[in-house]
């Protein structure tokens, strides 16, 4: 494969003078620019633009880190950002971490190296303390709550939204909530978590640690722990669940074994997605999508920019 | 070393079978099952797919060539394709083209420009004739059947997979079958076209023309169809549905409006997806983890490789 240096051999010009022929400077007097044109057609020359990059310190790159794709969640966030980046000149690097550290570490390394220009965390385990470390390495977008110097983030107020929840379910007469999240650990899940304890203890209410279900994200993790509440008969009279796929599990399972919703057991999802309108399952919208676009119009922006998310509970049949 | 098509032929089955035994999918025969374990062993194959001899380029990047990220089946594809690369040293570039054709040729321009390794096109708009052009650029991988030189494959056999769920649904009494298909003139799409006129001829029955709908790829396409075919009367006995999103949202629907499935009207999905099986839905399984990994191994081989994926019925209740 010929390199810059062969066309310029070849012409009998310097490296400088090829790179102003191929990217049509002016100032090239015109019989050089014809003896380089000659040797890039000879030479079979293809200009490689990571060369032309690195020069830049441009890779017009943007890293999204992202626990999986498989996920509607995350799915239709990943299609919101690549939207967006689909009408600038840039392109996304995917790095599925399966919340594993590593890979989230060596996404950091890429943007530290100047393989990508910026970076934006769709979720993490990674500590902040590392995120940090990485601060002038190039831009760092987070997809929750955070107060970093120079690290830009997109949040939702979980804890609000899980309040305002659990109060809509008080309203109509529960008094003994079951919550189920995923990750006990993850960001959201504490925020979640707070909020559950904060309104049990607002309403003098007992809470039962047992209606806490931890490590719920697909549908089949619904559908058996709907098999579990049905053989328990230890069920609470309603279920404020994080994510739709999880509810649609739930909410298909009971009905199977016979029971009614909400009759039997009330459920709100999360996410509206298009299984929740199906199955007419009451839950919480949040805009994946125009998220999506704003996170990629932070990791673009030079400043540093901080939005809160707006949520609103999507009333259907299940409450 | 062996590599995944050293064990299929050893064990006298199809890659696509291989991959299904090393990811521990349901749906393979004991025997096979049993052969391709023995094949293992016997040529001391190991699933690293950085261990196989690779062609290594000097991005370690891989395109992908995806329409929509948001769709269970594409982020189902994309997530087998990503849990591979995770495997080895590469990333993924995803182009997401919502199918226009000038991202298609972006992509191929970044391989021409070294920019990218490999190329892996999900599905395309853009011409084979444009494809070969860039043959020469890189490594492009297609997911359909395709001859040539240089370039490699691998491919559902739409043609006799129609034709079979078409056999089945015939020996349930159904002789009034409509399909559900997204783009007509998809290289999918025409071949199931095909398969279900060649199938109405060959049963010397009446084809509707008006039993063909089209434009089906989101559940909400299916719950729109479904009120017209309720509104209409004028409803196929059985309906050959292209993916599980739109037989989720027919189902849901057609229960909603008062309609037993599969009394009043049989249905047959496509993918498995994990909503197929919440609703008990008799669906085409097709392993979409697996073949993303298959897409990974033929982007990194320097050999041309070419397989076609077997399918199979899972019977549920909605036939």
């Amino acid at each position: 494969m010929a390199n810059i240096h062969d066309v310029a051999k070849l012409a009998g010009v310097s490296v400088a003078t090829v790179s102003r022929v191929l990217n049509n400077h002016p100032y090239v007097k015109a019989d050089k620019a014809a003896a380089v044109r000659e040797a890039i057609k000879k030479t079979g020359y293809t200009q490689n633009i990571n060369a032309i990059h690195l020069k830049r310190g441009k890779t017009c790159l943007i890293g999204i880190v992202i626990p999986f794709l498989d996920h509607p969640y995350f799915s239709q966030l990943a299609n919101g950002i690549a939207k967006a980046v689909s009408n600038t000149d840039f392109k996304i690097v995917i790095f599925q971490t399966n919340y594993n550290q590593d890979k989230e570490i060596d996404a950091l390394n890429m943007l530290k190296s100047k393989q990508i220009d910026s970076l934006i965390f769709c979720s993490r385990r990674v500590s902040l303390n590392i995120i940090k470390e990485y601060n002038s390495s190039g831009k760092i977008v987070l997809f929750e709550d955070v107060d970093i110097e120079g690290i830009s983030c997109s949040y939702v107020n979980h804890y609000d939204c899980f309040k305002d929840a659990l109060e809509f379910l008080f309203e109509s007469n529960h008094t003994r909530i079951g919550i189920c999240i995923s990750r006990r650990k993850g960001t959201s899940s504490i925020q979640r978590e707070k909020a559950f304890r904060d309104f049990y203890k607002s309403k003098n209410l007992d809470l039962l640690e047992r209606d806490i279900y931890t490590g719920c994200l697909y549908l089949e993790d619904g559908a058996k722990l709907a098999q579990r509440l049905y053989k328990s008969g230890d069920c609470p009279s309603a279920l404020l669940v994080t994510n739709d796929q999880v509810a649609a599990g739930l909410l298909t399972t009971f009905n199977d074994l016979g029971w009614s919703v909400p009759e039997d057991v009330a459920i709100i999802g999360f996410d509206n997605q298009q299984i929740s309108k199906a199955l007419h399952l009451t839950t919480i919208d949040i805009p994946l999508y125009s998220i999506g676009q704003l996170l990629v119009e932070q990791a673009l922006l030079s400043e540093t920019t901080k939005h809160e998310i707006d949520l609103e509970i999507v009333k259907r049949k299940t409450v």
